[in-house]
Parts: C-alpha cells; structure tokens; sequence
C-alpha cells in the first residue's frame, strides 16, 4: 500500500474509534510495514487532522501503549452547530403548551447529535470520568455518541427498574417540569463504587432529574465530574444543581406569539 | 494543504458523516484547490477505503449531487465482531433467571455497539428506508449507530406517551417474555405516512414488541422495510414476525449449569 493510502486508512480507523489505543504493530501488520514508516504516517495523520482542527493523534508510551485519536473542534464549527441547533429549536411550531417544546426529531437527528456530542467531547476531555450517565430517554443518542468519542461506557438510569437490569437501586425525586415526584432506578451490575461519572441529558429546567441522577449515583460513591445538557431553560434561575454546561439556553417561549428564544452559550467552547 | 493531507482530510470529513452528500465545492472551498484537484484526491479517497474494506466513496450527479461514503464491512471483520459479541454474552454471570440474561453493558458499550450497527448498514444498505425505528430502551444506541450510518432520522416508539412527544397514537401488544399486555406509543409527528421504516432492537424472542412496531408503523401506513437484531432466542421457535436478520442466535440458557450457547448468525453478511 502506497504511503498516503495507509495515512488516509490510519486516519479513518483511528478516528472511527476516539480514545481508543491501536498498538503500532497493528497498523505494521495491517501494511506490511516497518514501525518508522507507520510512526511517519502517523505523523501525517497528525497533522493532517490538526490542520482541519478535527483532532489530534498523540502517542502514549509504554506497554499497553500505541497511538489514540482525541477528537477536537473548532470555535467556528462549534458555533456553526449551536446556530444550526437554536434555528432548529426556534420553529414556533415546536410549542407544545405548557412550557413544553417537541424536540425528539432534534435529539434523534444522529448527524446533529454526534456535532453536538462532540462539542461535549471537547468540553469534558479532561473531566476523567469514568462513564457517561444519562436518564432515559430522549439524551440517550447524545450520552451515547458523547461516550463513543471520549470512549467510555454508557450507563443509563431507567425510570422503572426493570427485570432485565438484575438488582438495581431506585430513588424518588421531584421534576419540577411534570410537578410530580418521579423515580430512578439503576442496575447495581453497571457501575463500580468510588468511580466517576459525567453526566449527558438533553434537556434541564429546573434541574431535578439531573440532581435525581447525581444522588442515584452518590448511592454507589460515584462523583459527578460534569454535566452536560444540550438545551437549558433559563427559568428557573434557581437551578437543583451547581454546574452544568448547556450549548443553548433556551430563554422563553411565548405560546401567544408562537415565540421561541434560543441563544448559543458562548461559554461551552 | 498538500495532496496526501487533503486526502486524509476528505476520508475524515466524510467518513464521519456516512451518506451525507458533500458538493465538491465544499472540499474546494475549504482547500483553496481545483474542482479537478479535488476529483482526484475523491478518487484516492475511494481507492483508500475500497483498500481496506470500510466503504466506498461514490459521486452522485445532478444538481444537488456530489460525493458521499457507504459504509462497507468485511466479511472477515464482520465474523470477528460476532466473535467478540458471543464471548461477551456467553459469560454464565449474565443469567438472571426466568429465561433472562443482563446485556445492558453490552447494549451501552458504544465502540462495540457502532461496530454492529456497520454489520446492520451494509445488509440494509439497499433496503430503501425512510427512518430508523426503535423501541425504547436498549435498543436505542445501536439504533442510533445504524441511523448515523444510514443518514437517516431516528424514531424512538415511547413505552408511555409523553406530554412532551405532542399528540401521539397508541396500542397495546401481548409480550411473551413479560407474559403481559404492553403498550406502545408514537408522536404523531415523529413520522410522515406512506413512508419506509428499518426496525432495529437489541434483543427479540418470540417478536411480540416487533410485531407491536410493525402494527403501530402500519398505523401510519408505514412499510418495514426490514428488521434487524442484535441478539435473537431461537425459542420459542414460531415467531409473530416472518422475517428477521439477527447478529447472534441465543440457543439455550442453562440455569442450573450456568451456561449459555450463543451462535453467530452467518447469514447476517
């Protein structure tokens, strides 16, 4: 294979797989190759993926060690995809009543999403958490494709204990959306006790589920290093929990005008 | 941006949206190059996933034409991740009882659930459909992969109709494996009629949620275009739906021994 088809092929491999580490000898067994070829490949790959600031290639030494692709964007796409996301959001005809938006067209949009999920990958790359947790349903292709870029396990925490999660631990909580207490329930098997955990969702208010989300996790001694929503409503001020990064705030929606205000948070890049 | 880097560049930007069409102009635009520089960089592009059988690069004509990448997997690649899904699922420590086994971390694990939902991209390739379709939980990530792969919308049928799905359609469906009535429900607006649906989930026995999907598509007057599983029991033998393409067969659980027998399906490629 000619030298800049094995730069192309490390290139989609590696970024197929985010975070995940390839030993040389794979790509010199692949290739046929000598390791100081594929070390210069990689090397192209490198910059290749920095010059359209889409990533980096770095180098981890050791045994166990090779090469992984981090994932990495721009601000200028960064903002391209919050602007695509607050157009998306601002069609009146979303308005529901209620204070409610229909946005699951949005959130199971799997190109939107994993833009989305890769501004999150960016945001939390040195969060070191040890999972990506979510609360069923709507966040769980984001929490997902958050989870394939920074390549860690998905937990999700089901409203209902189910037969198929074996033992699991619930909790009651009050969502200030539906005015009512509400439960979660997450299966002991899925997480290890003393790890950390980074939170995905797709929407918060007043931010009862995901402190609902942070206690079900405290059960098991696991910190919550981040949480990330893709939309967060501005009312309440008064927010369940301290820190959170949204890429839009969603600042009102006027159900008489069929108005809806979204604006990019500036902050999340 | 020399040759080798845009070709790299190209493999990056559209791997990464698979069946997104991207005009020339953009890769033009992007690196300052000709129209014919950049066929020819699409054209080592292709030779370079052709080379290592991920995919194809091909050039739609017309207005609103241009290139775009179809995932590909190779039959090899294909057997070694059924390989690596029977050993994960054979492992006794999964039987839960009543015919049950914990796959969750299976189902979360989003390198390996993207490596499925590939497998599931090429055999309905051609299948025609309009949207992913899934019902709600576990299933979702790999239906989520799979709309990624297809460029297709996502359609997430609710166990609950939610306020914030807007107006919905409802049905009820016997499930064998609960021995119970379920219920299933759609946003009205989540699907247009008259379309095509690929149906995928993580795990079916006797097909009765498959068959509630069907029924509530038809609903619509939306045709399954195909179903595809990651995981089917081979009993109960007659299934409430005719056809089906699963990635492993689940023979049998021995409780008492703590066994499972788990094949691949070798007519998934």
């Amino acid at each position: 294979m000619k030298k800049n088809m094995r730069v192309g092929a490390i290139i989609k491999i590696l970024t197929d797989s985010p975070n995940k580490i390839y030993n040389l000898k794979y790509f010199c067994d692949m290739f046929d190759a000598a390791k100081s070829s594929i070390s210069e490949d990689v090397s192209s790959a490198n910059e290749t993926v920095e010059s359209i600031t889409e990533g980096h290639i770095i180098t981890i030494p050791g045994i166990g060690g090779g090469v992984k692709f981090i994932p990495d964007i721009s601000l200028e796409k960064t903002q391209l995809i919050q602007d695509r996301l607050c157009s998306l959001l601002s069609d009146g005809s979303r308005i529901l009543g209620g204070g409610f938006l229909y946005t699951s067209d949005i959130m199971f949009d799997s190109h939107l999403v994993s833009d989305l999920a890769v501004i999150f990958a960016r945001k939390f790359k040195d969060s070191g958490a040890n999972y990506v947790a979510t609360v069923e349903t709507k966040g769980i292709p984001i929490a997902s494709m958050v989870a394939h870029q920074l390549n860690l396990p998905l937990v999700v925490i089901r409203r209902e204990a189910k037969y198929s999660e074996g033992s699991t631990v619930s909790i009651n909580y009050f969502s200030g959306s539906y005015d009512r207490i509400q439960k979660m329930s997450i299966a002991k098997r899925a997480v290890q006790p003393g790890t950390k955990a980074l939170i995905i969702d797709d929407f918060m208010r007043g931010g009862g589920s995901l402190k609902g989300l942070t206690d079900i996790l405290s059960e098991f001694n696991i910190e919550v290093v981040g949480i990330g929503v893709a939309i967060a409503s501005v009312v309440p001020e008064k927010k369940k929990v301290s820190s959170f990064s949204p890429i839009a705030y969603l600042e009102y929606i006027d159900e008489d005008k069929k108005e809806i205000k979204i604006v990019s948070n500036s902050e999340i890049f």
